[in-house]
């Protein structure tokens, strides 16, 4: 006897990592799901891993139905149709919207991308389906732990999407408890957490949500350079090993450093090979990869004109660690500084002093961030709340850390605050600690140790903190070979200047008329 | 009684700064030019500017002939057209290209495009206007002394287009002295240079002769960025005055650093302002302008990943500069470092730190303009021919230096180059002064001097040098979050690894199927 199956709550296409956990997920939270990807394999190892998890079955039914093609998916659900895509970013989104299409979808369904898809394209996405349905996007952070147990999601699209998707979404992500700031952990398949506060919230119109998460993988990249380099001096200059490393950073992670990052740096530098006994991060070949989202953040910093130094050294450090050939020929040819050993006091002062240029550096990552954000905002028109933005960030996703709580409370102090370095919580702490952190630096240029994060980020603070920088110079440069003006302190704002700067070789160049000169 | 005209060798339209200065310059070089732009002032300004300086004028009849449509200037020209764009980059090209098109312009006409167009579209438009006319493009450097006296050309498109146009181009083009690698100076109006090489060159396919255009610009960023750093280091920890400045940059001007742009912050430094009787610069507002070239080139690197963060870093300086409320705000919240004094020998020793950083810095900054080339070159399948690229730049053009030639010469020792840091000679260059890079480094970092670009240079450096970085730990933290996967050096290469970091919260989450674990 065939038992007639009652339709899924949601559709959901893309069962990669990512997907296979978020629907697991959704599983846990009371939704039914009809599951379908192009590799049937990845069907049948969500429908299988579903029913070992689902053991109070009490309707004997399956919580994801898996099916073999488009058109059975949308017959297996109820309509107005909700659909999850999970897939990689790019042409596969439009071919799979294609496919919906074909299959029959309509004007009042929606589909919502949770791939890390380029917010341009999002924007674009929302144009194009808008007669065939609803396009939506909701970014997710929290890699396969996060999508499994409470992700961090940044929904954006039509206001009335958002009220259907709403429930859904707060269910699924992560919960923190609001006072503290602190994640309320769930580890446990079939766990369902409702108290604290779900780190999700309408973040505004399309494509928005996808920038979010862009800068907030821009920011990821520089966290983890950051460390990357704090463990690259402790390693090199004071011959630690991984587990001293490890007791280094798990010491650090009780205080303002205390981030996810941290945690698992430290279990990372834990882990022994099984089959060496040795630190397995030894034997990890020294070439990042990247997938383009800390790049688009540091692309669209320089387009909208929002200073990210420290972002934009994560990813070149990337970059630059894949030429390993190169590298490695170099490495003969180029000099290094003469190596010096430090006392054993002088050695910790240097942790100390690190531990605070990791602190300072990381402040300065995030106020690039979220200045980023908020010229972005401006341009796009886009009514960004930063305060909601820091706080979907606390647990969930990758960079999360109570770090955010101090970040939130800024923007609470100050929706309109322009840089988080002039916030007095933050201008303080890098006040305490400015001292240590030139000195950390100093000790790895001295030995020859490549921090560009640490650097660029206290080049940063420099800059920002200096009244007055050599931009006076430049222009007169500019002015000198390109006619290009320049404005003068002692006179009105907005004035242009041109002068003929050499008495040489200058007379009989026509210049620029209508200008006042000097 | 009237004359009838003979027409015109070459059409020009577009008469700014640097329109107005290579319409005189191609007609010292004995060209007839019918010249328009939509502000009929500028038109009558070239036509009496050449009416000036056309002293011996022989047939008399100008040599320029102005024109007040499009369809005027067509009709004075010789057939088949050439017709030289001297417009703002961006939509104002393609108004102009369809005026022509209105205006009766034909299939074997060609346009050259010498704006600082972005080289993409550049391409898009050979492609576009392909049935109209030949659409090709030179990208031209030298400010406007360079127009007028000659400044260096970067040809790219039709290889048919270019044998019309060539014999032109090196007319105007820069000529230096092929053994010293020296400019052969004309600054007077009716100077004609015909022995020497000329500073042009045939680059490449629609398109690359403005990437390469762009990537000078990129270079030229970085090379101010280092000269103002060294300025703001001598003047805020030195105190010393701009005169004296001068006197360090105009001696350092006769080493290796010298360089156009060394030469003119040498006259700008000097020039007093004729109101006050103090150094002009001091009186400019420190709010650097960007047009776009450099970002573009930062852009580009990101997106080709080729290492740049001597260039990025002289972007983001010039943002950090245009923020100059929230810097005033900053200075007074964020903490200055200690600041000492130097010893006269000290101060003498900084001096010669701070020209090896410079120098060092400088070579960091090429070595990625080159690498970049290189690397989008290999993309867009382009045979760049880097000798002669650093041929073109030795003179005409804003970074020209004779320290071009040293860099052509790196090319013709090994025309696959991967980096010049790998080459011998600047490869000792850099050995020889590393140790003073990083005490400059140090004395800036500790007097709270932002330097940005001398930093991110060193680290540039010191990240090259290091056969081993620590993205082993951060491929271990993206397989920790993110499954991943990496490669181990004890493994053979492209074997892909992923494994279970924690023993914590991660047995219930489903992994990637089909990956070897350790």
């Amino acid at each position: 006897m065939t038992l007639t199956r009652k339709l899924s709550d949601i559709g959901f296409i893309g069962l990669g990592v990512m997907g296979q956990n978020l629907v697991l997920n959704l599983a846990d939270n009371g939704y039914t799901i009809a599951a379908f990807d192009l590799n049937n394999d990845k069907v049948q190892a969500v429908v299988a891993q579903d029913s070992l998890e689902n053991v109070t079955n009490i309707s004997n039914t399956p919580r994801v139905y898996g099916c073999s093609s488009y058109t059975e998916l949308l017959s297996q659900l109820k309509a107005p149709h909700l659909i999850i895509l999970s897939v990689p970013a790019g042409s596969a989104v439009d071919e799979v919207c294609q496919h919906l299409i074909n299959a029959g979808i309509e004007s009042d369904d929606i589909i919502i991308d949770t791939g890390n898809s380029l917010w341009l394209d999002t924007v674009a996405r929302e144009k194009k389906y808008k007669s065939n349905f609803v396009f939506f996007s909701s970014a997710v952070s929290g890699g396969e732990v996060g999508a499994r147990f409470g992700p961090s999601l940044m929904p954006s699209g039509s206001v009335d999407a958002w009220a259907r998707i709403k429930p859904i979404w707060q269910a699924i992500a992560a919960k923190v408890d609001a006072s503290t700031g602190k994640p309320i952990t769930r580890t446990q398949p079939g766990q369902v957490i409702t108290e604290g506060e779900a780190c999700t919230d309408y973040i505004g119109p399309a494509g928005s949500g996808h920038y979010v998460k862009m800068v907030h993988n821009g920011i990821e990249y520089a966290d983890m350079q950051i460390i990357c380099e704090a463990y690259h001096v402790l390693k090199s200059t004071l011959q630690l090993t991984c587990h001293d490393i490890a007791d280094i950073f798990s010491t650090w992670n009780d205080g303002p450093l205390n981030s996810y990052l941290m945690e698992i740096s430290v279990e990372v530098l834990r882990h022994q090979s099984t089959d060496t006994n040795t630190p397995l991060v030894e034997l990890i070949l020294d070439k990042a990869e990247q997938k383009g989202t800390g790049l688009w953040t540091a692309v669209s910093s320089l387009e909208v004109g929002c200073p990210a130094p420290t972002i934009a050294q994560a990813v070149y450090a990337r970059s630059i660690s894949s030429f390993k050939a190169l590298r490695t020929q170099a490495s003969t040819l180029l000099a290094a500084p003469q190596q010096v050993s430090l006392s054993p006091n002088d050695q910790q002062a240097l942790i100390e002093q690190l531990h605070d240029a990791m602190y300072c550096a990381k402040i300065c990552a995030y106020a690039q961030g979220f200045q980023l954000m908020k010229l972005a905002a401006r341009e796009q028109e886009w009514a960004l709340n930063f305060a909601s933005i820091a706080k979907i960030w606390r647990a969930g996703c990758i960079i999360r850390a109570v770090f955010l709580q101090s970040i939130s409370q800024a923007y609470e102090r100050n929706d309109k605050l322009a840089n988080l370095l002039v916030d007095d919580f933050f201008s303080k702490e890098l006040n305490a600690r400015q001292e240590n952190w030139r000195k950390a630096i100093c000790h790895a240029t001295m030995q020859g140790v490549p921090v560009g994060a640490l650097s660029a980020s206290l080049a940063y603070y420099d800059a920002m903190r200096s009244e007055t920088l050599p931009a006076n110079l430049l222009q007169a440069q500019r002015d000198f070979f390109g006619a290009h003006t320049f404005e003068r302190i002692d006179k009105a704002p907005g004035e242009k200047y041109h002068v003929q700067w050499s008495s040489k070789a200058r007379a009989t160049v026509l210049v620029n008329e209508g200008l006042r000169s000097d």
